[in-house]
C-alpha cells in the first residue's frame, strides 16, 4: 500500500509539472472548453446546410430569442431550492450558456452583449453578497447566489462556459470589471473558501473541482487548475483525479447506482472535454484504462428498453434521454465514433450545441446509426471493483428480457437495504419490479418535491425488496454506515451460450446470518422461452422468521393453491420496517410440491412463479398502502412467502414468462404455467435442477465452486452423475435437454 | 303508423319483385361476393408489383402454406366454446377462406384442391350429425358443428366465400356432392330449420341472413336471397333490411355500444358488399340514407387514441385495429374514396386480400391519406334516433381532448345501469374513466374466460359509473327491462366556438327522482386550456341519500380539505349494488366552498376537480377491490360525494387539465389547481356560471330552453343582464371573458 501511493505521489508531481509547462505555454484562445474555436469554425459551416445540426440550432435560438426579450433579472439572493430567486439564477445560467453559444454561432454582438450585461449585474451583486440567508443550519457548504455552494459550482461550470463563448467580444476593462468582481472571486470562494466540498471525494466535489478548473484554463490561471485536478494542497489526495479514481469502479460502476450515475456524470463529462481541450497530453480519456468512457458506457448498459434500473433512490421515469447522458453519449461519439452510440443518440433525440454535438448530427444525417449492444455483466462496486457487483443478464431468446441481481454495495445515504435483491424485465416492461424511490420530484403538494417520509419508512426496507428479510427486520437493522462498511461477495458471473449466471453472499447484513443467492437466466431455444432461476439459502445460528418478498407488477390470474383472502376488511401485515404499509390481502400455506402464482402484466403477457415447496412456506398476498395517510404510495401488488422458526432454509423458484393475452386481436394464448416438474439436487458444490417444461426435460447444472486462485480452472471443467448418466461440464452453468417430446 | 307500415310493405313487395328479376339474370360468375372476378384480375396484377397489397399477400400465403402443410382435421363435433373441436372448426373456416382466396391470387390448384377435401370432409361428416351435444340447455338455435347457431353462421358466412373462390376449379360432381351434402343443408338448416334465429332483428340473425343470403347468390337460390333480406315469409317484418332499419339509430348508432357495434358490423359490411356485387340496383349503401356507411364511421367516432369508449360490457383494449373495423374502413373506403378511411387504414396497418383491400393498398402506397376528423356529435340512440343519446365531445385547445357523455338507452342486455354517465379523456389516456366490463377474454383461470362475476355484482352497477346512485341503490333497480323500456331524454346538444354543451335527463331510473346532468366542454384559448362543467340536478319526492361517484386515473396529490384516511385497516363502502366491492379508503366533509380533488394521470398531467359545496356534501375515497376473493378486478381509484336525507341537491363541478410532471426532465409545471372561484347562477332557464381561472374571469352561459317547435329559435337567441350587465346569447352556450389580466 506505502509502495503504491509512493508511485502514486511520484506520478502525481510528475503530472502536475508537466501541466504546468503545459498551461504556461496555452495562449488565450476562446473558447476553449467543451467547444473548441475550431469546433465553432464547423458548426458554422454547418448551419448552410439541412440537417439535424441547424434543427437544433434554429429551435434553441427560438428559445433564447425569447428569453433575452425579457429583461434582465439577476435578483438579491433569498430562497431556499424550488423558489423564485434559487430559480432564476438556475434559469440565468443556462441562459447565458445558451446565448454565448448563438453569439458564437451567429456571430451576432447582441447575444454576446446580453450575456455581458447579466455579467455585469452579477459582478455588482456578488461583492455585496455575504453567504445565502437560507443556507441550511450547520452546513459547512453555503452557496451566495445559492442555498447550497453544490448550485453555485454547477452555476460557476455553466457561466465559465458562457464567459468563455463571449470573451473576444470584450475590451479589457469589461474583462477586468467580470473576471475581477465575479468569476474569480467565485472561483476562489468555492476552492481555497470551501476546501472540505472543494476537496471531497463526492459528487458536489466534481462539480467544484470542474467550475474551478475551468476558470483556470480560461482566465489563465494554471494553479487553479492543478489544485482542481490534484487536492488544494496539490497532494492528489483529492481533487477531480481522486474523484475519477474513487466515485467509479474500474468497470465504470457508480456506487449509488444508475440514477445517482448520470447526475455525477455532468461535471466528469464536461471538465474532462475541458482538459483534453486544454492539455491533451495529460490523456485525460485514458485515465484509468478509460473509466470515464466506461462511466458512461455502463450508464447506458444499466437501462431497460430506455429507463434506469431502479434502485436506491431512484425515480422510474428517468432514463438514457436525461441530459446528462445526452452531453455524455455525445462526447463518447465524438471520443470513439463508435456507431453503436448514435443508436441512443436517435434514442434521445436531442442535438447539443457543440463540437461533438455536430459531429452526432452528422453521423445520425448520414444514417450511420448502428444497434447498441446490450451485454450481461457484473459491473464490480466500489473504487477496486470487489464490494461486491452489480449483475446485469439479457437474453432475447424469446423476447427482449433483463434481470438485474443485486450483491452490490450500500450506495452510501441514497442506498436501499436490499442486499441480493433482484429484478426481472421482459417485452419492454418491469415484471418483477423494485419500488424505487418514494418521491414526487418537484411536486409541491407532496412534500415539498423532495424525498417523501415513505422513502424512510417504506421504499428503503428490505421489505420493499425481492430478497429476505429476518425477524421482520431491515438489512444492517437500517444503519446506512453498517451497511457501507459491509458489501456482500459476488461469488461468481458468467454468460455463455446457455445463459448467464451468477452468485453472492452476505454474512453481515444480520448478526447470525448468512444469505446466500444464486441467480440464473436460463435459454430454451426449443420453446423459444427463458427461465430465471433463484435459489436463495439462509443458513442461520438461531432460529429465526424468514420472509422473501415478490413485487410484481401486473393483476393477480391464479394460484395452483387455495388462497384465502381477507376479503372484507383488510389490516397491515406488520408495524415497523416497511411491513405497516402493506396490507395483507390473503394468505395459504400450499402443500408440498409445486407452489404457483401466475399474474398478467400490461404488456399481455403471462408470467408464473413456480416455488418448490415443502408444505412450510406460507404465502402472504400484499398491496402497498396502508399506513399511507396522505395516499403517497403506489398500490402495487406482491407477495410474501414465509418460513417460521428455522434455522436453514432454501427458496428455491423458477420465473416463467409464457402466453399471451390479445384482447384486441380477441385470442389468448398459453395462460397457464408449462412448469410441471421441478427438482432441485445439491450434488456437493454443484447445484443440479431438473425442470419439466412444456413436455421438455432439462438439467440445469450451476457450478458453485469457491472462486480459489490456481485451482479455479480444473475445478470448473468436471464430470458428473444424475440419474445413472453421466455429464459433463465445463464452466458455471450447463443446460442439458434430458428429454423432449 | 299503419300508413307507414302499408307503404313500406309496398316498398318491399316492388323490391322483393325487383329482386328476384334481377336473380334470375345472374349467371354463375365465380366469385362474386365481396370479391369479384373483375376485382381478383387486378389484385393479381398488382402482385407484380411492390407495395403493401403485394406484402398482405406474402404474409397470407405464407401462412396459408404453413396450414395447408398440416393434416386436415375435420373432427367430429364434441367440445364447447373454447374446446379442441370448436377452436378447429373456427380454423376451418377461416383457413378455407383465405385458401380460397390465395387460389385466386395464384391460380395454384394445390390451394383449390385443399378446400375442395376439406368440403368433401364437411360434406361426409354433416350428414351424420345431430344438433351439438354440447348445445345449451333451453337453447333455441343449437349448431351442428358448433354448441350455438351463431358459431355455424360465421362458418357458413366464411365457408360460402371460399366454395366461391373454388368453385370454378371444380367438376360437376364435385359440386353437386358439396352442395347437396353440405352447403344446401346447412343453409336450410340455418333458415327454415331456425326461424326464430332467422328472422329475429338481433346481430345473431344477421350472421343468418348473411350466410344464407350468400349462398343464394353463390348457389343460384334466389329465393333465398329474398328470405334473407325480408323474413322467411318475404314480408319484411325480419331479415336483413328490417336487422338494418332496426339494429341502428338513423345516425349509425349501434345500441349496445362501440365495442358491440364493431362486432356488429361484420355480417351487415360482408352480405352488403355481396349484395352490391350481385344486386346492384337494390342500393344496399343507399338504404335509410347510407346508414350502413354510416355505421361503419360512427364506429371510428366511438373511439379516442385508438380506443373505443369503453361503454358497457366493453373490453378495454379494443380499437379502431380491430379486424371488423378493418373490413368495414376498406369498405367505406372503396364505396367512397374519402382520404380520411386511409388515415384509419394507416393506423390499422393491415390490408386485407379484397378488392376493397386492393384499393386501400394502392392508395397507401401513394401517400393518399388524410387526417380523419373526428368531430362532437350526440348520436341519436334506438331504431328511431330518439332514446336518447350518446354524445362525444372533442376539443384541441390544449391538447386532445374528449368528454362522453351518456344520456343513451340502456343497449339490451350487455348494458350498464349508468344513465347519464361520462368519461374523460386527455393526451391519449382515460382521466374520468369507467371499468367498462369484468372480463379476461379467454383467460381460462379467470371464470373460463367468460364474464366474470364481478361483472354483474361490480361492473354493471351505477356505483361503478360517474353518475348520480339514490339510496345505495341501482338504476331501474338493475333490471334490464326496465332499463330497455326507459331511455333518457336528451334535451340538447350544440357545438360551436366556445365549445360543446349537451344536457340529458331521466325520472324513470328511480321512481321518485329526476335526474338532469348537463355538461360543457368548455375552450378557454386564452390559458390554452379546456374545462369540462358538470352540473348535476337531482329533485325527488322524498328524501334520499345520493352519491355521485368520480372514478379518475392515477395518483391522488391533494385535497385543499383534510382528508382523514382509514390508515390502519379498511371496510367496504356498503353491502351490495357494488358498493360491497369498493374500499372506504378515506373521508371528509369540505367546509362550504371550493372543494378540490387533484390526481396525476401517468399521461404526466395533473387534473383537479374543483366542486362548489354548502358543507353538506361528504367526500368519500375508494379503492375498487373488496369482497374480491379471486382478485379478478382492477384496484382503481375513486371518490363519491355523498349527500344525506334531501329532496334536492345540485353537483356542481368543473374537471380542469393542468401543468406537467416530468421526473425525466426535471420540471413540474403547475402541479396545482388554477380555479379560484365558481360561482353558479340559476336564471330561468340559464345557467351562468362565473369561472376564475389563472387570473381570468369567465362567464360560462348555458342556454336550457326547452326544445319546443317553432318557438326554438327565438329562445335561443336572448339577451341577459349578469352583474349589471348585458350579455347576449345565440345558441346553447356562451363564453365569455369577463377580466383578464
Amino acid at each position: 500500500m506505502n509502495l503504491f501511493s509512493n508511485s502514486l505521489k511520484a506520478v502525481v508531481v510528475l503530472a502536475a509539472t508537466v501541466a504546468i509547462m503545459l498551461s504556461l505555454r496555452a495562449e488565450a484562445v476562446h473558447p476553449s472548453l467543451v467547444t473548441s474555436k475550431a469546433d465553432v469554425v464547423e458548426m458554422r459551416k454547418e448551419l448552410t446546410k439541412d440537417g439535424r445540426f441547424k434543427q437544433a440550432f434554429i429551435a434553441q435560438k427560438k428559445q433564447v430569442d425569447a428569453q433575452i426579450a425579457q429583461p434582465i433579472e439577476v435578483p438579491v439572493p433569498k430562497d431556499g431550492g424550488g423558489g423564485y430567486t434559487h430559480e432564476r439564477h438556475k434559469k440565468n445560467y443556462q441562459l447565458m450558456y445558451n446565448a454565448g453559444m448563438i453569439y458564437q454561432l451567429t456571430q451576432d454582438e447582441k447575444y454576446a452583449d446580453y450575456v455581458r450585461d447579466m455579467l455585469f449585474e452579477y459582478a455588482e451583486l456578488y461583492p455585496t453578497l455575504d453567504v445565502h440567508p437560507k443556507r441550511k443550519m450547520k452546513s459547512q457548504n453555503p452557496g451566495k447566489f445559492f442555498w447550497q455552494s453544490l448550485n453555485e459550482a454547477v452555476w460557476l461550470v455553466y457561466t465559465i462556459q458562457a464567459y468563455d463563448l463571449i470573451h473576444d467580444s470584450l475590451d479589457a476593462a469589461e474583462i477586468k470589471n467580470i473576471e475581477q468582481n465575479l468569476l474569480k472571486p467565485v472561483a476562489l470562494f468555492l476552492s481555497e473558501g470551501q476546501p472540505s466540498t472543494f476537496n471531497k471525494v463526492h459528487n458536489h466535489g466534481t462539480w467544484a473541482t470542474a467550475g474551478v478548473g475551468m476558470a483556470g484554463y480560461v482566465m489563465n490561471e494554471p494553479e487553479w487548475v492543478e489544485k482542481a485536478l490534484y487536492d488544494l494542497d496539490k497532494s492528489g489526495k483529492g481533487g477531480f483525479l481522486k474523484q475519477l479514481d474513487q466515485l467509479f469502479s474500474p468497470q465504470g460502476y457508480y456506487n449509488e447506482g444508475p440514477y445517482y450515475q448520470r447526475y455525477a456524470l455532468m461535471p466528469f463529462v464536461t471538465f474532462a472535454k475541458a482538459i483534453e481541450s486544454n492539455d491533451p497530453k495529460r490523456k485525460i480519456y485514458q485515465h484509468r484504462n478509460g473509466v470515464l468512457l466506461k462511466a458512461i458506457d455502463t450508464t447506458i448498459q444499466l437501462s431497460y428498453n430506455g429507463l434506469f434500473f431502479p434502485i436506491n433512490d431512484a425515480i422510474k421515469s428517468k432514463g438514457i434521454d436525461t441530459i446528462e447522458l445526452v452531453h455524455g453519449v455525445t462526447v463518447a461519439y465524438g471520443l470513439t465514433n463508435d456507431p453503436g452510440f448514435l443508436d441512443i443518440a436517435q434514442q434521445q433525440d436531442q442535438i447539443i450545441l457543440t463540437g461533438d454535438g455536430l459531429k452526432v448530427a452528422q453521423a445520425l444525417d448520414k444514417n450511420l446509426a448502428k444497434p447498441y449492444k446490450f451485454k450481461s455483466v457484473a459491473f464490480g462496486d466500489g473504487d477496486d471493483g470487489k464490494q461486491g457487483a452489480l449483475v446485469v443478464m439479457r437474453t432475447q431468446v424469446g423476447g427482449d428480457q433483463a434481470l438485474l441481481f443485486k450483491p452490490a454495495a450500500q450506495g452510501l445515504g441514497h442506498g436501499h437495504f436490499d442486499k441480493l435483491t433482484w429484478q426481472f424485465y421482459d417485452h419492454g416492461n418491469e415484471i418483477v419490479s423494485d419500488y424505487g424511490a418514494a418521491r414526487f420530484l418537484n411536486v409541491e403538494a407532496k412534500y415539498g418535491g423532495r424525498y417523501l417520509p415513505e422513502n424512510n419508512t417504506y421504499a428503503k426496507h428490505t421489505i420493499a425488496h425481492n430478497t429476505v428479510v429476518v425477524d421482520e427486520t431491515t438489512h444492517f437493522d437500517g444503519n446506512v454506515e453498517k451497511g457501507n462498511n459491509n458489501a456482500p461477495t459476488l461469488n461468481f458471473f458468467e454468460t455463455n451460450q446457455f445463459g448467464s449466471v451468477s452468485s453472492g453472499e452476505i454474512s453481515t447484513a444480520y448478526d447470525d446470518v448468512r444469505l446466500e443467492r444464486t441467480m440464473a437466466l436460463i435459454n430454451l431455444p426449443e420453446l423459444e422461452s427463458t427461465l430465471a432461476l433463484d435459489l436463495f439459502d439462509v443458513v442461520a445460528t438461531d432460529k429465526h422468521q424468514l420472509d422473501l418478498p415478490l413485487h410484481y407488477q401486473g393483476q393477480l390470474i391464479d394460484t395452483n393453491f387455495e388462497l384465502k383472502a381477507n376479503a372484507s376488511h383488510l389490516m397491515a401485515l406488520g408495524k415497523k420496517n416497511g411491513y405497516q404499509h402493506l396490507w395483507l390481502k390473503g394468505q395459504a400455506t400450499p402443500e408440498k410440491g409445486l407452489a404457483k402464482v401466475s399474474w398478467l402484466n400490461e404488456n399481455g403477457r403471462f408470467y408464473t412463479q413456480t416455488s418448490l415447496v415443502n408444505g412450510d412456506e406460507s404465502f402472504m398476498f400484499t398491496q402497498i398502502g396502508a399506513n399511507d395517510p396522505n395516499f403517497n404510495l403506489r398500490n402495487e401488488n406482491g407477495f410474501v412467502r414465509r418460513v417460521k422458526g428455522t434455522k436453514q432454509h432454501q427458496f428455491v423458484s423458477v420465473l416463467e414468462p409464457h402466453g399471451e393475452y390479445n384482447p384486441s386481436k380477441e385470442y389468448t394464448l398459453e395462460a397457464t404455467s408449462r412448469v410441471t416438474g421441478l427438482e432441485l439436487t445439491n450434488n456437493g458444490d454443484l447445484a443440479l435442477v431438473k425442470i419439466s417444461i412444456a413436455g421438455n426435460t432439462y438439467l440445469v447444472a450451476i457450478n458453485k465452486v469457491a472462486n480459489k486462485k490456481n485451482k479455479l480452472e480444473s475445478e470448473l471443467q468436471r464430470k458428473f452423475t444424475y440419474q445413472n448418466k453421466t455429464f459433463s461440464l465445463n464452466g458455471r452453468l450447463a443446460v442439458y435437454v434430458l428429454t423432449n417430446p
